[in-house]
């Protein structure tokens, strides 16, 4: 650590006025002088999407104590590269976003916006976290995430993180004094399984609306993100940019394709 | 392999018009039953995004010989997931996304859609590659491409691959004849450094388009991406739906965050 207060960089994806943010920022706010760059509006579900086709602006919008806040017209990711770019002073010591209204654990993390705006971070070189609760609610109780979350902050600020490595760290829905502990994981195996809504639109015309659930598929593994939430743990899971298999790579070497 | 015809499903991120799908068409046209799901309009740069706030549409638009083309207002992750649980008459043995017009190489797979259709197909276990030409422009050609993609594709049918993992094809923009072959290979460490470029409306705004170059950290490493596509090798990157970084879940777990 160097002698000045750590920056601290702020994002998520539910937009600027999510109570979820304004919890990450109370989270942070005793490790560092923090700004808040986020969307203006909700973009669940847009991943790593990045706003090439439209141009971008960004607005002051109000200042939370010490904390600046910026709202962004794009996405969690182009308020990343909108802040690393154009508003912060120097480069972050800390990227945080969230807190999420929702999980992101196992297969969650490739639709998400909270865990974009981390990678993107961690490309970047910067120690960087994505904090979920497994609340979808607006007024969701953040009580357990903030206080669980200082440990993870502190202990990153302290130590850093692995090479290109960042990490998405998921809370259960319940009170602080019910959580077990914090558990490093794996991302468990799974997918949303589709179950479309179809209707019908005033014209006869066919619409769908996108829905669906969550299948495990580990069989109650005890290594994975899932199991830890299921059980009142913290997951923790060290996500790497790097999306090579390298497993694979050396059975893929052994075949020829000419 | 059953004995009926494979069933192959087409997609991408620049439109059911553009040139790359057509030429992707071509590309697995003999191997199979081929249908067509991709998004009606552009959508580069949406990575997984999906659509979530809006209703979706699919129709069919047209038949290219026996191929059947559906358009989607979605992403291309919406595309993917409307053909598996709506439009298919049963699961694909095969998913082909692009050819995408301009590199999905080194750490460009996380922006990219074309590659996140990809990604889609695996989640949901099946053998998924996308294909991306380095030439942007619309009228790239593509005869590379064919040639050497339907050796991957023959490949991928007979022997499958390996567990959760889908492939990252990108071709050099040469001439089949210039191509010195397929390399298996890691995806190269690199990151694209933004350049916003700072405009002016007419009302005295503010407004910013994001641009950058791709910034390469791997001082000439002969195993990435990069170094063959620059060497005029076509690169095969596998890839996993496993974000989980192994080596580091080690050392955090050698951590106390109590």
């Amino acid at each position: 650590m160097e002698n000045r207060r750590p920056l601290i960089l702020v994002t998520n994806d539910d937009g600027v006025d999510a109570k979820g943010i304004k919890s990450l920022v109370e989270m942070v706010e005793p490790y560092g002088d923090v700004v808040t760059v986020a969307p203006l509006h909700v973009h669940s579900g847009m991943s790593h999407a990045i706003t090439v086709n439209l141009p971008l602006r960004y607005t002051s919008i109000r200042e939370d104590g010490n904390v600046k806040v910026y709202g962004c017209t794009g996405t969690p990711v182009d308020s990343v590269k909108l802040a690393l770019s154009q508003i912060l002073p120097r480069e972050p010591d800390l990227l945080v976003s969230g807190i999420n209204h929702g999980s992101n654990a196992s297969v969650s993390i490739v639709y998400s916006g909270t865990m974009a705006a981390v990678i993107e971070g961690c490309i970047n070189g910067i120690p960087s976290i994505g904090f979920s609760l497994l609340d979808f609610r607006p007024d969701a109780d953040f009580s357990a995430s903030v206080k669980f979350g200082r440990k993870i902050v502190e202990h990153t600020l302290k130590n850093n993180l692995p090479d290109r490595t960042c990490l998405n760290v998921n809370i259960p829905a319940v009170t602080p004094d019910k959580i077990k502990g914090i558990k490093v994981c794996r991302q468990a195996k799974g997918v949303w399984k589709e179950e479309f809504d179809k209707r019908q639109d005033p014209r006869q015309g066919e619409y769908f609306w996108l829905t669906g659930y969550y299948e495990d598929h580990e069989n109650g593994a005890e290594d994975t993100d899932e199991w830890a939430l299921r059980n009142n743990y913290i997951s923790v899971v060290p996500v790497h940019v790097d999306l090579t298999n390298y497993k694979a790579l050396d059975i893929l070497k052994g075949l020829n394709y000419e």
